[in-house]
């Protein structure tokens, strides 16, 4: 079964957009990673809250990812924009339609 | 901008599987009501939670879809094997890998 990850995290304010734009930049390079889904979305009903909806292969896959070097700089730049306040649920991937 | 909705239900005790084999088996059809993304997830944490990650064409396509006749008869089937607890959050598609 697929692995699920949704997560959320809150950025410092005038920030989100460009922590959705390092998160969105290097998200084609996650598909070599195992990574089958990865979409960032804006919180409709505030201005700072990010939402990270992905599927991966594997757990064990998205555990990887977070060690590579595009994710760790892509981390690097975001965290200081950050306000520390994260949420994060995982999920087995049941279906649907998958894009 | 693309509409992204992620929910979340808690069904009845024992009942998990067949709410999202329910949700899961309609998902095909969604698309030509304009969803882009449709996936199912059961959380990994308990045995009752369902998390559902939406993408639509727009707003109005998603709630539009909510008046479908085999939406509607969905719904009424899962109902009662649901407690009432949901969570929703809307949110704008900013990018990424999807699909």
């Amino acid at each position: 079964m697929l692995y699920g990850y949704l997560g959320s995290m809150k950025t410092k304010p005038g920030h989100r957009d460009e922590v959705a734009s390092i998160l969105t930049s290097g998200a084609d390079g996650l598909r070599a990673a195992g990574c089958h889904l990865y979409v960032v979305g804006l919180a409709a009903d505030d201005d700072v809250t990010i939402w990270v909806s992905e599927i991966w292969e594997s757990r064990e896959a998205h555990d990887a990812s977070l060690q590579l070097p595009e994710t760790r700089a892509a981390i690097g730049r975001a965290m200081p924009m950050l306000t520390g306040e994260f949420t994060s649920q995982e999920t087995v991937v049941a279906g649907g339609l998958l894009g």
